[in-house]
């Protein structure tokens, strides 16, 4: 009962890269599952017109958006919005550069904030004046003269002071200066203006991603991603806080983990990119408090004890040299700042990449990852929390979970059969995040769960024949066959057990009660939210009416839900492409009120009402 | 014939110090004689009343000065200005303590310039408060808000926040938090806000003098010093820097050497006065810019070839421990700025300690060591040179030169028999820089020396007898016998040769030429010349007549010549103690002008003819 046989075949070009979708899916889930993202400053709404392509086969009627943003003449070329357009037959689509998430020069974000390219690191190719009689300052102040349209007041310390006669001599006083903001950090042999890059990191629970970012440009040139080594010592933020208490050395050993799966993702972003690592001159990390402390090797362990209080929450600034991270030694390593013990700097680089503390409105941004991360806005008032979600979105814990790699099933429909896409159209190995959404919710359309989440017995309510008999009863209660033992890659069937529909309850619960707890606090109701935000890995991937069946998200209109793609790794993008950012970070960081959900006597009960599912 | 016998004994209350010296000596001088540094922000004109001493018995008449600075009950009892009054018989003589250099609350420098206690180091007791559900902020913050009083934005850098947990657990969030200026460097164990230390360093070519101040009183505590021991690698800057030039690992070894040396001096000052290495959070380091260059590992052998073009101007900043300084490893060692390559930090320092480039007038500064600096300063534009006086002063290139130290002839007079006092009363050994000046005045204005320097043969002229037997001839032209060798300690005469006459000749000459050039560049006459500050480690020492007649000074008034004592050191005190001086010295170090003598035609002519004595 796989399809493989259903779906349809999109080529992407200029890549030449062949994915198989199900009819209905839009252009921009098939690129993104060819690995092309484009950009939806809109979220998919249809009105920036930027995710725009040219489908050169297979071509769709043009939709009223299309209409609005191309000319007759453009439409009859083939030029559609790939957001708003539906494959419903084997199709080639022509993606142009300035599509592309990764292809601009002034970075945008995944709504509405354009910023401009002003690093922290900048290089500056100087020609330093012999001294004479009559100019017989001293070699750093003759330096620091060429300098002086750059800044006012450079600033050396002295390990590079002492170089600075030498390499005069050597460099016949011509080389280039490289500056962190005003300090004169070091002296490279020759003009290496062009070559200045940095690397963002989003150090989640579970994954790690790493980009590389052209600090030139300011274009993003590569990705590149990992698991979080230390899932081994604890698959949430608690259990990992646990291991630290428990064991002598084991805030080191997971500070030794992390900053080695860093360097990891640098390595290979410099191999791929041809880039060496001493041209990387930062790294801006975001993640949670937790992950956050552990990065710096700073004890996060009363995290978790009431009153929840962190050690740091400002932002950090260290040499990559002294906290092992193998960029330029005399680079930096950004971390942003925390809001509070369980909102971190991932959550502040998400309210800054989405821009929402920013103009009217209500706004609700819901970043999806281990824990999930609330953040609601109006114009005089920014409230945060966090939920325990726990990993299940990220495939674990859940008995045939798995991340969103080959082989994970990732888009599931019942209709007149169980009907499933697998990623990178791999034989079927387990569940991701969304495949899990995609198949709990319909579900519970189907009434093969009831609203308590108890997978039904057989016999107990109508279904029809092809859901009946996946229906199976085990030990541990019944069980539900999502793909038969004959269709997957190891010989055995891909089940969702009791449990495993239990653990997503328990998730979106969480996490709605989050919303609804917000909401409660500013007075607020569902339908007063203008705008939210889905972030997270895999929060361009969810479909929003799968969300709202589940009661993960309220019910509201979806043209009002926008994809905002990794929001906190765009953050850390921003703020190494524009320093200036890093004051907004810092006043976010300061000004988000924390709501602590575990302090209020109403979470409770929102949180039993919420792991219902609508009926 | 010398004249220990003919001196008189002088006791020093209430340390009981005595000290026995030539009837008509000053009070003052002989209270440094014993040790006893008085104030004398006047410059020892009897006009700021700040040297106030009680004599017990052998009481002079009261002066002029004593009756306009005391009421006739107070100098009944004794009063008297130490600058004012000569003892002609034994006395007893109490010196309160806020008569004494070293004991005021208020630095107050050699001549006029109050300053109040503002140190880069300060110390808060804090009690963090413990994290509440209502009151959750990190703990970084919570111990920020302590100190909202003393920093409205501390900084803490990663180590120290490293370290933050645990401290606050260990010490039950109460300890002292140790800033320098905004930043959080260190915390410490209880309360230990009454402990904070600072140490002064005057690095010169030949000495190295380091004095131990309070940082909470402001109050200088001791002295300690040393010869300098790179002395062994060459007497001067330029034949250290030929060194340098000359031994592959030159700059390292020298480096080191000096780095021991204020560490030893840092030992003393620590054991002497009871203070434990670790309660002095700053050194400030004075010297010429080759001294400055050496103890910072710069290398500073450009500053041997024209033009004569430092590495380094601007004050230099440096974490202890990187530059193996043995106080505080968190605290920081802090280097004036310089001029040029040959007027450094110890010349700012001194136009800093005499307030000179303030107010109207115009004011000359001689800074007299190794090397002469002169600093000529009118409302609206200051200069300054260096001239090479070499060491002649210091007591090196002298056949029986030597430092200041016990046994050292200090001073002599030529009065129907040759007189000389020795420090410490010692058994003379040889003759330190004021004894030689003394001497070869005493011989240029007695005839023994001619105007052209030249020891005159025995008959050549009418000499008294008590002289002409003292000139004898040797292999190198004549000399002049100071000290028969039956009054000598090693039992050999103590001469003054003709190539000690013509190294006197050369740094006098250096001298007087810098400052004819000088005021030449200004378009001004001696005469014009409002106040000359006489500084260096023994200027207090020089004879103002026998300066004059020696032609090392010009023939202006000696009222308007001021001693102003070590005010290079004075200077390095001034910004320990307090840091919005380090701007000023910023300042002075870009705005004072340098006057290159060797680049300048009229200069040789200048110092042939400065070289002659005055007739």
């Amino acid at each position: 009962m796989s399809n493989i046989d259903q779906t349809i075949k999109i080529i992407f070009q200029p890549e030449g890269r062949a994915v198989h979708v199900l009819p209905g899916t839009t252009i921009f889930e098939a690129a993104g599952k060819a690995g092309i993202v484009l950009e939806t400053p809109c979220g998919g709404k249809g009105a920036c017109g930027k995710c725009r392509v040219t489908v050169v086969s297979g071509r769709p009627e043009p939709t009223d958006a299309d209409r609005e943003a191309f000319s007759d003449g453009e439409l009859r070329s083939g030029w559609r919005l790939a957001c708003q357009n539906r494959l419903t037959e084997a199709a080639v689509v022509e993606v142009p550069q300035d599509a592309r998430f990764f292809g601009q020069k002034i970075l945008v974000d995944g709504i509405k904030r354009d910023v401009a390219i002003n690093p922290t690191f900048r290089k500056i190719f100087v020609t330093v004046p012999e001294p004479t009689l009559e100019d017989a300052r001293c070699d750093l102040d003759r330096l620091k003269g060429c300098l002086a349209d750059v800044t006012t007041n450079p600033i050396a310390r002295l390990p590079l002071i002492r170089t600075l006669p030498r390499l005069l001599d050597e460099h016949n006083n011509e080389f280039t200066v490289v500056l962190e903001n005003d300090e004169i950090i070091t002296i490279e042999k020759g003009d290496t203006t062009g070559a200045c890059h940095g690397v963002a990191i989003d150090i989640g629970t579970t994954s790690v991603v790493g980009i590389l970012v052209d600090l030139v440009t300011g274009e993003s040139k590569l990705t590149a991603s990992r698991m979080n080594p230390q899932v081994s010592r604890g698959d949430d933020v608690v259990s990992r806080l646990s291991y630290i208490s428990e064991n002598e050395h084991g805030l080191q050993e997971l500070h030794e983990r992390i900053i080695g799966c860093v360097n990891e993702i640098v390595a290979e972003l410099c191999e791929k990119a041809s880039v060496p690592p001493e041209q990387i001159y930062e790294l801006a990390a975001v993640g949670n408090t937790t992950m956050n402390h552990i990065f710096l090797a700073v004890d996060p362990r009363k995290v978790a004890q009431a009153p929840f209080a962190a050690v740091l929450r400002e932002a950090a600034n260290v040499n990559a040299s002294d906290i092992g991270i193998s960029i330029n030694p005399f680079g930096n390593v950004y971390t942003s700042p925390n809001i509070a013990g369980f909102v971190g700097g991932d959550t502040v680089a998400v309210i800054l990449a989405t821009g929402m503390i920013h103009g009217d409105g209500v706004r609700l941004a819901i970043d999806i990852g281990t824990n999930g991360e609330l953040v609601l806005a109006t114009k005089d008032r920014v409230i945060s929390c966090s939920t325990a979600a726990g990993p299940a979105f990220e495939g674990a814990r859940i008995q045939h979970g798995m991340r969103a790699a080959g082989g994970a099933i990732d888009k599931v429909v019942f209709n007149k059969a169980v009907r499933v896409t697998t990623i990178a159209d791999a034989p079927p190995r387990g569940i991701c995040g969304t495949g899990l959404i995609d198949s709990v919710a319909e579900m519970v359309r189907t009434g093969v769960v009831d609203y308590t989440g108890r997978i039904i017995d057989v016999g107990e309510a109508e279904l029809p024949d092809f859901l009946k008999r996946r229906v199976v009863e085990s030990e541990a209660g019944n069980e539900f066959v999502l793909v038969d033992a004959d269709k997957t890659d190891n010989g055995k069937n891909i089940v969702l057990t009791q449990r495993d529909v239990r653990e997503v309850q328990l998730a979106k619960g969480a996490m709605r009660a989050g919303i609804q707890i917000l909401l409660s606090v500013m007075g607020l109701a569902a339908d007063d939210i203008d705008e939210v935000y889905l972030a997270g890995a895999f929060g361009n991937f969810i479909r929003r009416s799968m969300a709202k069946q589940l009661g993960l998200l309220p019910d509201i209109p979806s043209e009002r839900i926008a994809f905002v793609g990794n929001a906190a790794a765009t953050g850390a993008r921003m703020v190494l492409a524009a320093r200036e950012l890093r004051a907004e970070a810092e006043k976010i960081s300061k000004e988000v009120e924390y709501i602590e959900l575990a302090g209020r006597p109403d979470f409770q009960q929102e949180f039993m009402s919420s792991m219902l599912f609508p009926t």
